[in-house]
């Protein structure tokens, strides 16, 4: 996803302290946090114990609409406020948190769940990661 | 909207202690924020002083998604997580509280500024209740 | 949800020769289906025989982001283009139809797949009625 | 992106007959033009003649919501329904080819317009090449 680093380097004005580095990784991290996550609600749905994986559906779920919106919130920079961007960052790395413990939970039995807590992962800590940036 | 009621109404399981009254209301405003904010931004776009409505544009968009996320957790309750919910509520209030300033900057000259202001907060005030609600 | 109307009352431009009814119920019925179908398939996801409603899920996820893309493109006037209009509201159609007899299907012994199932008629019809008027 | 390979080689059923090189690189390519949307909006935004890219941004803003509903849409497998795959498909790539156009119509001037002219045009290609491919 080379297009988020064209993207920023392309972006007419002045970007601010932003670490372009961790933001880019950020948004990346997100966008497949987000797709990984609704990939595997969907495995999900198709594991003959369904039953048992209701909670980790309904974390899938919301993680990829956490995702989502926090990627396309780091990729606008007009009218930079550094308020909603640290409160989505957060918001969003408690929700990839309890996902990815979710998955964690399922990893030995299904792979899908290893493959998204580990995304979950790299995206909480992306989004960790972009936070200090902040300060 | 009756149809947010109806839904939460015929949930098989048991929804917790969380006050049905305020959920609903929350999810509505939500939805109504949410369309607020994308025909806002579109509005904008319209204007012929366009350049001086950039960062309200940007408001509409972030405010949209965020609200549009939220509305999504407050949907599920299967394997509810009451931080989830809390971080959300929390991002999405800061988000419409920011939105609503900045529309309310350009309420004067730009009708659909104040509306979609109100609307933002009406949308801060629900997300606030609920999260007093959830303690 | 009569901040629809209202936005579309403040647009700053001439609308076109749109029906402004037909397009406010539209998006005020894409609205309440996407919520719905967040919804249902959470409250497929409560019941014990959460296995036989897996199809169901993954219509309702489905109509969901088909519901929410498409109100999205309804709220936007500015550099209008019928086709993209024409082609999403063809598409949201579709797949309200599929969901709307998916959650038919079960509207006996679920009552929230009933309720579901007619928030997808009605949308499927706004989303037909508006096409027709589009010509 | 390369848990969206990780995600289909774990699927826990048959994924039919569909060809998993073209779906993986219209799901990836469809984020990567989801994001190239959402910032080029944003960049347009921030130019000083913001006021000749309005109907960019819309555009753009459209083509993002396209992107996302049916990069989420192909990443479901359950009860796949080749309708709703097809006629989203279809929008999107009507979608991605407007909004390709646009773009193009301001690369000179703007280079985040030529990056996401081509992401358009790749996305655009993505989804006929696995429309083809769906017979």
């Amino acid at each position: 996803m080379h297009t988020v680093v064209q993207m920023l380097k392309t972006y007419p004005k002045d970007l601010g302290n932003i670490d372009t580095t961790k933001l880019t990784k950020a948004i990346q991290t997100l966008a497949e946090c987000a797709q990984a996550c609704t990939a595997c609600a969907d495995a999900c749905l198709s594991e003959d114990r369904v039953a048992d994986l209701t909670k980790c559906i309904r974390s899938n779920l919301d993680c990829a609409d956490a995702c989502s919106a926090t990627a396309n919130i780091l990729s606008r920079h007009t009218g930079y406020d550094a308020n909603i961007t640290r409160t989505f960052l957060e918001a969003c790395a408690t929700t990839c948190k309890a996902c990815g413990d979710e998955c964690a939970r399922h990893a030995d039995m299904h792979e899908h769940c290893r493959v998204c807590a580990d995304a979950c992962r790299a995206c909480e800590q992306a989004c960790r990661d972009l936070l200090a940036n902040l300060g």
